[in-house]
């Protein structure tokens, strides 16, 4: 992993409002934090969450909230104490008896970079003073296996089991359980009815959720916020619309989804004029459930939707582990200007409850500013936070690293309220977002 | 402030048992994590606490634990957003309502050393997203004070007032009042009944304080602990015992001193046969009450006390602010053994609500291992902890630093423990310390 006192160079011809923003937020940094205490207060953090964020100069926003995060392994080492700290309120939070916690990964068992990150989530919990065990859902498990690491260090994978509502590896039922699978693949069987409590809940997996359904609490959070501090909205909002039913395979609704295409470009093309920037709109087009980018496009016009060829319609049909894809999210595409040695360098923040505890940059060679960074496939290296997001310095320009990285905690927060507000939702117990 | 990867040095023929308890107290860290979250549920931890310790190889205990800590600004940056999270966790936990707090400081307004870590203290709770001001009872302010400092910041003290039953500064009367003064000097008539949370209460401080409570409930603490962890609680604590009424000046009382001293001794010369460690004894005789190390002494046989000359006596019987002395605490000496290039080096734990935010080590040159180390007018200089105290390395030795600082922080919170016990017993609120 590089380590440089370097942060990737925001390189844009409209830095004006962005620096606006980023020092507004500073200046109403006392009013924020009170707010969002206020917030997680009414409506808890989920136990963590990565936010991935485009900073595009002029606008700063999240473009994917991921409950299950994965990446823990490139959080820098000396910010690790703080990850202890919160995984100590944060399980306290959700289950105050708990002297174990059960973490439930993925079935990755060749991806050595999730595991270096199923490690660190361990090692995270373990340091908070807990006993951690790795249940793990792969059926023909029957055994404990061991995986040696690049890092050095060893993981232990045990056959997860079902005792009456209880779920655990042999010898070890505790009343936390950690789930690090987004169930993509569905609510698997063995979770259903268990009285123990899950972080976050199984409503949460992909399987239930949608993205627009996140990304209309996001616009409900930051209309609130934006009055709060008196800013245009739209500066850390990306217009996000729902469509579908639609069939890629079969091209039915392919003509709502090139007018859905039109109308986020439009309203963004409106905005863009009220702010003075000349940029050519574009949209992001990815399946409204699932993950890791594999239904997902860019495209620059309505009609990109309608002249897809074979293997582009292919692509938006499959999704992680078959899911069918029939609501599609049609999202404003928000440029990414940040680069590090001119690759595309892309934001993201970590959290645990409701504290930010780093985050790092995913560094790409070889893509633009309107590209997906999360493909499938693509190579990324991650570029550690070396400073908290904590500790915004007011000595410094309002893009400095400190303060640069402040404002991506505080829109990491938004969209974890966001997250917190669909759990409470899911729950039947969504209280009103009152301005303060 | 002298800054490298160095850590005081370890220097005894007895290393034996020590690091059988460090190693002991990392074998054991998910049962002792898992005992202090369900203590401090309990009895809920001061807002904030420094414990000095002394590491004497075969034994590390507390000296003194002060709930009303200076020195912040020795803390190492690094470890700056630990403290921003865990203060965050004690505004909250203390008065969950708070937006602002207000800073009770001592009044000194000469000594740059108190005067930088008040500062350090503002940005801390700044940080975490408090309005934040402080009120001083410096009686003749009339209009806000400003201080440049050493450090190129500039603190504002404003005259503290008070309205009805509320105190603050002009403008801002927050529910959240943090006192840094530890009322060696009485508890002044402005403070007494007012409605706004003080953190920590009046009744902590040393008007009301007594060493000899906080070490007899030290003593509670560690007999459970050593029965959870098996081993002899005297590892980890000093015999303590009162002794009083007594005036030096006078002359009266020190016949009784003498056997008190001699009593500690004796059971310490016990200890030292029953563990096989080739030392003298010695004691350290303090006022039961105050602090500020005034009243205080090491002697070496019961006859010391008997013969002290009239500067000694007249030393003994002024503490900060004239309060009386009146009772003694009479304590085990513990040896230091931790020397910094020939220097002793005495390392200090900060604690945040129940959180170890760091520390640092007085290295002090010129002086002995059985001296006192905080006497008025000595000079150290401070060396943080570069690493914190929550992530010990159980691939290291159990004295490398990250593993030592582990040990550091699980003294300094049975003594934090201790302190909760007191204020949970001012209170009249103290549960059964039972072993789990």
């Amino acid at each position: 992993m590089p380590s440089t006192n370097q942060v990737p160079h925001l390189q844009t011809a409209l830095k004006g409002p962005l620096l606006e923003l980023e020092q507004h937020l500073l200046d109403n940094r006392t009013t924020i934090e009170s707010w969002f205490r206020k917030q997680f207060k009414n409506t808890p953090a989920p136990f963590y969450a990565s936010v991935d964020l485009r900073n595009a100069g002029y606008k700063l926003a999240p473009v994917d909230t991921n409950l299950f995060p994965a990446g823990f392994n490139n959080l820098h080492p000396d910010l690790r104490s703080l990850a202890v700290h919160a995984a100590q309120t944060a399980v306290t939070q959700d289950c105050p008896e708990a002297d174990g916690v059960l973490i439930i990964p993925e079935n990755h068992t060749r991806n050595m970079y999730y595991l270096e990150n199923l490690c660190s989530l361990q090692h995270i919990l373990e340091a908070a003073g807990y006993e951690v065990h790795i249940g793990s859902l792969i059926e023909d498990l029957n055994e404990p296996m061991k995986i040696d690491l690049p890092s050095g260090n060893c993981l232990t994978l045990k056959p997860l089991v079902r005792q009456a509502d209880r779920i655990g590896v042999e010898g070890f039922f505790p009343c936390a359980v950690l789930l690090n699978n987004d169930l993509s693949g569905g609510r698997p069987e063995i979770l259903e009815g268990v009285q123990q409590t899950l972080m976050p809940p199984l409503e949460l997996g992909w399987a239930d959720r949608y993205k627009t359904e996140h990304f209309a609490h996001y616009s409900d959070v930051t209309s609130i916020f934006a009055e709060l501090i008196d800013i245009d909205p739209w500066l850390i909002t990306p217009t996000s619309i729902a469509c579908g039913p639609i069939n890629f395979k079969e091209r039915t609704g392919l003509e709502d989804l090139a007018k859905s295409v039109n109308q986020v470009m439009d309203e963004t093309q409106k905005y863009y004029q009220t702010h003075e920037i000349d940029c050519k709109p574009f949209v992001i087009v990815k399946s409204d459930s699932g993950t890791y980018g594999m239904a997902i496009m860019s495209v620059n016009s309505p009609e990109d939707v309608l002249n897809l060829n074979r293997k582009q319609r292919n692509k938006m049909s499959s999704v992680k582990e078959g899911l069918q894809v029939e609501q599609m999210l049609v999202q404003e595409g928000v440029y990414t200007y940040e680069t590090m040695e001119e690759a595309v360098a892309e934001p993201v923040a970590y959290m645990i409850g409701s504290q930010v505890i780093g985050g790092f940059y995913r560094v790409h060679t070889g893509k633009t500013a309107t590209d997906n960074l999360n493909s499938p496939g693509m190579h990324f290296e991650p570029l550690s936070f070396e400073e908290s997001c904590v500790l915004p310095d007011e000595q410094q320009n309002p893009d400095a690293s400190p303060n640069r990285f402040y404002a991506y905690g505080v829109i990491a927060r938004l969209a974890l309220l966001a997250a917190a507000r669909e759990i409470a939702e899911a729950k039947g117990q969504l209280p009103a977002l009152a301005a303060i």
